[in-house]
């Protein structure tokens, strides 16, 4: 027997009884004649004492042991003289009889603490290491509840996990995907799924009413920061439903996980149109933690004189509370965080609403003293307000805007850590129109079904159609998104001509799935949602990495067991495949 | 709203509700001035009434659908006149007052019903419609809450679950790896995991003390009868136990999920040696619903003048209870099925026990009726039974005995369904002996540790260590089988010499893992299971095939999405890879 106690579970009760602890060594540190050892476990740390007195050999012994040795102890548990409330163990320490080495360690290439003084590629090349600090630990014990909750949640709600395979086919729209030669076909080729997308629907089709699949997926897409190659999903879907019953499901689903997980009671969601989160904060997907609502300027900045205005599609502006204050070279500093290539401004109009009532703008001489005020009404301005005004076409000024109010709101300290104000933005548009290939893409899927009351619009005006789509978003971060499905043929049809896809096309490249629908499919709809980002938001954070046990950097690549490599020869002539010569 | 209850939901309590149903049409039958349809989902079957005297006109529309159409409809709950027992709905009936078509559907292609008309490579081309049948549906029950009491039982013992990643790196050792060619690495490949073995044995390194994961795995085998490419595993791995701690937890998993899922109490499961496994049954893996042990006759049947048996490394035999009243033709047959190629036996000695207590047999001119009643005894032989004896050299000769004992334990209806014979097989050996390379593999795999007793001979007599191996047997099925690993440098060493390994080779194929546990492994063992096989077994049946939603053919094919398939050139270019020309 290893242990009869973990590291995090013995207090004053326990004194007086003999125990065997097993551990890794946190630190030592030498007294006198004394030496204290923390004795570290996933449960939690021990403080263990040697003492000359006792035994010098003893505590010759574990003044040999270095940092992480993993060692077991005999020992009683006796009263510390001095407590240490910091620690759930803390009121204890084991006077240590018996010491056994299980394991030796070599000196880790950096400290196994809370704040590391390892760089970011060292802790990647020993993850196994890193994932010994209490933060990443913490992280993948957070995924693992969530992970519990979510099924127990889902499992009551009647929804069955279903496995749907990995080895599939490579389907030409969408991402890329990432291909499994096959030995025994030659020439022939599986591919990773990008998602379960057509086994869940065809799962409709066979009657299962409610799916679900915590289940990992796979984009080969050039990799941005904080996006992997694979990554993790709950994906569901249900059967003769409407949106709202799937809303009210999937919220029900994510306010179990917050009270569940983290004890927080979620409000109700609010939704909001498409249309108005890109008005009002120039993103699908804003953080509402704090307001600082867009306001459009153009029918009282626009006609002045102003030529940049007068020349812009849009004026829209925010008013960032108490920042009157800002000197001209604060708001040139902002000016130029503005400019940068990454957001791309031309330029920042500001009028500052001093504490003294009266008005200094950037712009004062094309606007006179009324007209600023009336601006400063519209934000409902007060004095030691400024207001930040950008201008352009539309969907660039509302883009580069959502930079500014978000950069704002963290430097105002209104985006709290630990607050959580989650969303549903719905009726997206069905169509985004491609300039490159002069025709509509579908913005979700093929698949998607428009709003009732917009299907006369397929045929007239298909750029006016709202989707039946939707997005769950929580402090500005995407956690999932869904809709209901076409199920009916002459809809799909629609669909497929407002895509401008021949009836070829349309057999060719979705004509599995729709074969499937002429056998009796019923209505049903689903979402999906980034299981990696839906921890790491609940715990605060916008970075998935540390959520991942053994993620990849940012260039695929995964640098503790050097994947990918080079492969034989021999395996490559078993698949049929040769390596392109560099000519 | 489709429907205000589900086709499985309504009672006699509801008699007089107005309610909405949504489903697929089971069946119809017009009787006179009626038509009654059976209405189903996921929930069960709702019988529909349409009648000429209350709605002609609806009556004429509902004789217009087709099976497998799907349908809402709203009516009345009613009494029916000629109840169902055998329906849970039974009782009642609906009288539809609104019928909508919500879906038209073609004829099936077979029907949908327990026992269908369709042909295997039928039925796997439409997977979704087979999967509508309730065999499918309630085996896809079956696994979703093995999943879900799995999961239930780990987490209460403080199993975290902790995924590991599915594009990792191509080793040299063990079966054919799948690999993924890297886009962004040219000429570099991932590798699919054959299990997560690495990245659990690392976690244990990182403390984690208790891991799991119910987890994909993949195998680029050539296919036998029931093997998958793509299987499920469960994945577990424990820090600071011995072999015992890991048997109690996982008898404890088994036995929670037979409670809870099937309401079955499992018995304390025995353990058993592989040497005694191989020895009374022929097989590491036996199905102990039955006796029939094996008796070795060498003492009673050699050196006799029967120069077969004089000539065999072992003279072993079965009795098969009862069957003295087998003709000569019965044992003719089980003599030629017993010498298919598949089988291989040269010839089967029987013996008969007659009822009135003579005895007969094919050796009689070879052996006395004394030594034949010592060969009876041998076996406690009683009147009316048939012994059956086999001979050659010992391991041939016990894996035919196996078949012919699983064979009449068939005949004799002695492996019954529903009945449930747990076992461990422990102390497997460490290494096994292959002629074509001369050398020592690991039967396991190279980490595994053999048992405490065995070290010294390590040195000494390596093929005789037994390892610190153990499997899980239920009637004859292996479930799973895990190890106690080597967490010892020194012992590490060994082992490595013992496989003929020189340090170099060593380092080339396990540095990675062996560098991690420079940096204080703890003592740790897992066990993994087949997720497929546990259900499937749990079920009484032995295939896998349809306890998976989406299986591939025993070509590795999925014939639903005609997978695999030949890509792009636009995408093999990406990818740096080419076709090899057929020359």
């Amino acid at each position: 027997m290893y242990r009869s106690h973990t590291c995090g579970e013995l207090r004053i009760e326990h004194v007086g009884q003999n125990v065997t602890l097993s551990g890794w060594i946190q630190k030592s540190r030498a007294l006198g004649g004394m030496t204290f050892i923390d004795l570290r476990d996933r449960y939690g740390i021990t403080q263990l004492a040697f003492s000359e007195e006792d035994n010098k050999a003893l505590l010759d012994d574990a003044r040999k042991l270095g940092r992480e040795y993993v060692i077991q102890i005999k020992g009683e548990v006796i009263e510390r003289a001095s407590k240490n409330d910091q620690l759930p163990t803390g009121e204890i320490e084991v006077k240590v009889t018996e010491l056994n080495v299980l394991n030796a360690a070599q000196t880790p290439p950096f400290t196994i603490e809370d704040e590391t003084d390892g760089g970011e590629e060292l802790r990647m090349k020993y993850r196994y290491l890193d994932l010994r600090r209490n933060p990443l630990k913490n992280n993948m014990m957070l995924r693992h509840q969530m992970g519990i909750e979510t099924r127990k949640y889902l499992d009551q709600q009647g929804f069955l996990e279903i496995e749907t395979p990995f080895l599939i086919k490579s389907t030409p729209e969408g991402a890329r995907d990432f291909i499994v030669p096959s030995r025994m076909h030659e020439g022939e080729f599986y591919a990773l799924p990008q998602s379960p997308q057509t086994f869940k629907q065809l799962l409709m089709v066979s009657g299962y009413d409610r799916y679900f699949q915590i289940v990992r997926c796979f984009r080969d897409e050039d990799l941005r920061a904080d996006r992997q190659p694979e990554f993790t999903q709950i994906d569901c879907e249900m059967s003769f439903v409407e949106r709202d019953d799937i809303l009210a499901v999937f919220e029900g689903m994510v306010k179990h996980l917050y009270k569940e997980v983290k004890g927080i009671d979620l409000p109700d969601f609010p939704r909001m149109q498409y249309d108005d989160a890109m008005r009002l904060y120039g993103s699908d997907k804003p953080d509402i933690r704090f307001g600082m609502q867009f306001n459009e300027l153009n029918d009282l900045a626009k006609d002045q004189g102003f030529k940049v205005f007068d020349q812009a599609e849009l004026v829209v502006g925010i008013c960032a509370p108490g920042c009157a204050s800002y000197s001209r070279k604060d708001i040139d500093k902002l000016t130029d965080w503005m400019k940068r290539p990454q957001i791309g401004a031309k330029g920042l109009v500001w009028v500052k609403y001093n504490e003294d009532g009266t008005i200094k703008s950037a712009v004062d001489k094309f606007y006179s003293q009324e007209v600023l005020q009336s601006w400063l009404d519209r934000f409902e301005a007060k004095p030691g307000d400024l207001v930040l005004v950008l201008s352009g076409e539309t969907n660039a000024t509302r883009k580069q805007l959502n930079e500014l109010r978000l950069e704002m709101g963290n430097r105002l300290e209104l985006r709290v850590k630990g607050e959580y104000a989650p969303l549903w933005v719905v009726d997206f548009p069905l169509l985004e129109w491609d300039e490159d290939s002069q025709r509509f893409h579908a913005m979700h899927h093929p698949f998607t079904a428009p709003v009732a009351e917009d299907i006369e619009l397929m045929d007239t005006d298909p750029g006016k159609v709202k989707a039946n789509a939707y997005d769950m978003v929580m402090n500005g971060v995407e956690l999932g998104g869904g809709s209901i499905r076409i199920h009916d043929k002459e809809l799909q049809q629609k669909m497929f001509k407002a895509l401008g896809f021949s009836d070829e096309e349309a057999e060719a490249q979705f004509g599995f799935l729709m074969n499937a629908f002429e056998y009796g499919a019923p209505p049903h709809g689903g979402i999906a949602f980034g299981f990696d980002r839906l921890v790491s938001v609940s715990a605060g954070e916008e970075s998935i990495r540390d959520f991942i046990a053994f993620p990849k950097n940012n260039a695929g690549r995964d640098v503790m067991i050097d994947s990918p490599s080079a492969v034989s020869n021999e395996q490559l002539d078993e698949l049929h495949i040769n390596l392109k010569s560099n000519d």
